[in-house]
């Protein structure tokens, strides 16, 4: 049975979900229609629920996805595409110290915190105090807060806090990341893995050319692309109008001083 | 410094790259000469070390994508593009308790064993003895075989060993999705997520089809892309030629029966 | 300098365009303001213009993309990127007999008429008078209507009004192609080509289907996707959200029966 | 009935298709056996025929897209996906008198020359007397000798030949674009369009740059990207490898000085 502060997703469609934590008690307001809580601590994830207006939703079990799209967003975000690959070639396990700068809504960190517990830490800088403060709220909302330390801090002038050779890996989410990779291959341990990832080629090409002066090897760039495909009885086509560029991907290996 | 057994990734360039368990003595043989493993317990993770002919390699740190990459393969293996979207789409943290149809060569298996430990597992189907000891191996040179429970099994025929209700999240990578499916809702909690994933439109529409009528909702069908983009002092430019197509990725979340 | 009933393509951007046959007199009536015909009169194309606000057009000559994009829509078209392949995968040149059923909009009905020309003629065949009316005021309006023959007919019932063997190429655009396959098999010329486009991977499917079986080899089916580039001071980058989606394009050979 | 001089797509399959224009006598070899003229001479196109080996051909009708894909390159080719939007987005149309720079292979000017016919002139212009010599071979095999007037000379120091103000439309494949923009500004009729292709971005950034900069307007950057689906009785799929870059197009149109 559902109980309060479960975090649900309240399905009816694409165009009708709702991320919720569930309060102790009330009613939850939709558009389409109203949702009795007492109703819904009769009922178990998979289950179905109507709202007043007889309209049906879906109880879901929200996925990590899912709670880094519904953040509030002050920024725009990093998408679960875009995501999915840093996970895989950073180098990112359960019990990692890594670091994130450029915070923005929160919505990356959510899944770094994620992948890193129940031990690891995720250290995110941001320098907009505003920002920082909607990110916090967001980690905590997805219940994440005991793996993220936020820092309030211009990483372009003042660097980070951490020692040397200390983190697993570093992501860094800045319209200057050049600004930043002399510090991140400082704190960075030798041999692992810096992710920058930028809409602009202009911003890739300098950054590429940053990394090789300071430091970095295996410097690789990648674009992911994401087609949704609609299967119906009218017919199997890829969507029509859609999401074509957000983001390239800069990977990068820090390499050891002599 | 490096000692016996460090798991490294001794990278020349894209075509000359090792995956290696470091053993206690002898030489690593390379397409681009022989390292003496003298040299390289007196190195760090992050350096660079010498071939007899001279030949640079960075000893740089496996990320899992390395790892996964790098599986011996008797089957074709789910690739990081898709592999990172599949993980954040679905109910994957660590402490999971996930189901795999399909083991082939493992490479999937010792991505979802990375990312549910320390507490978590990965309960591993594979109907061919050969594919499933090939896994096995991977498995365990990735350091992941206490987070992975293999059955040599028959899914379609015989069903899943788990109880009712139990698991977090199923992963189908078989020809013919459409034969675990009821066996899948079985075992999947209420509310939570399975994927499927195949290279033809036809098993999708069928796995579609299947999913509506046994009882998932937010039936999803995706098709990730990966695009190299080369940055070079002659120019910019995407990669000329290059893998074009995987499979289409469905996702779907457990509706319960009434 | 431009005259009375000169077609012109006033440019102020991308949303700002229009395509105009210049009338005799009067005044022109844009978003932007209102432009003079005697002003215009005065005027070359490649010149810039000013309406009474200030704002400033481009007179640029329209390409045959221009107008055909420029059409009056009671359909959906078939854009240039797509055209553009199914002018040169198929036997079309100046002077070739070709047929075309589906006429829409007549938008691609121009692109045929335009590379007919001079002594060619396109056959097009549309089985809804409206949409016919509306597709021979767009093609006179392009200045082509003396290369288009057009039928108010529907094929599937009653077949094409062509002889047989006498037609270089047919083009098919309808719902359901697989209904004309025959037919255009007996009106095209041995080893000559065949296109059909369907949005939905079910129409290709059975209209490849029935080519195998009326007599077709070489039967290929391509999708063709198009990605602005944005190049600007702040940064180069594609567009971020555009049309991801139109048609499956399938093309094929007859073959004589023996 | 085939006769000599016929220009023949003999076709077995993707990997083995031949463009032949037919001798007079004798024999074809191919990689599947060999075919006898005088038999060839008893059929028609889009009829069958054996090898030796008992190897089955079909004979097409080529398209001008067969003819461009079977020149002999010493260069790299412009790929129909893109020629066929560089048709549409520019002033090409039967008469038209259009300039080409880097003739390279030729196969372009076919394609150019085909839609220019019967009365327009493309002129040609390359720098190699070696590309220049194997272009006129190709074109004069395509049969499109008459439309095309080559130029052994350097634009880049000499100039075009053309009058101020009297082409339709200019296409530019070098690798430095930038350096022709100011004479094809000259010779193109006002309001008329230009394409420029280069395989990487800071190609197109610069010759962006400087088309804005010598008078042009409506600047735009598009990439045309060909996916084939595999239709077949195992399933529907898009090809697993493929071409995924060849270049970038510009189109711009010319604006008047003043």
């Amino acid at each position: 049975m559902l109980k309060p502060n479960d975090l649900v997703l309240l399905y009816h469609s694409e165009n009708a979900k709702y991320l919720i934590t569930l309060p102790e008690s009330g009613e939850l307001q939709t558009h389409k229609g109203v949702i009795k809580l007492n109703e819904i601590f009769q009922k178990n994830y998979g289950d179905e629920i109507s709202t007043h207006r007889g309209e049906k939703f879906y109880i879901l079990k929200p996925t990590i996805a899912d709670i880094e799209m519904k953040v509030k967003r002050t920024t725009t975000i990093i998408y679960p595409k875009d995501a999915g690959v840093m996970l895989l070639k950073t180098n990112l396990f359960p019990g990692a110290k890594v670091v994130e700068v450029g915070t923005g809504s929160g919505a990356f960190t959510i899944i770094l915190a994620n992948f890193v517990r129940p031990s690891g830490i995720v250290y995110s800088y941001e320098v907009r105090e505003d920002f920082l403060k909607n990110a916090q709220e967001n980690v905590k909302r997805a219940g994440l807060e005991n793996n993220v330390i936020f820092y309030l801090r211009d990483v372009v002038k003042e660097g980070f806090l951490e020692e040397d050779n200390s983190i697993d890996s570093v992501y860094i989410d800045l319209p200057e990341p050049w600004e930043v990779i002399k510090e991140a291959h400082r704190i960075l341990k030798g041999g692992h893995s810096l992710i920058s990832l930028n809409p602009n080629v202009e911003q890739i090409q300098k950054t590429f050319r940053t990394l090789e002066l300071i430091g970095f090897t295996r410097i690789k760039v990648y674009e992911i692309l994401e087609r949704e495909i609609l299967v119906r009885y009218s017919g199997t086509r890829p969507k029509e109008f859609s999401i074509t560029h957000t983001a390239y991907l800069l990977f990068a290996n820090k390499v050891n001083k002599r």
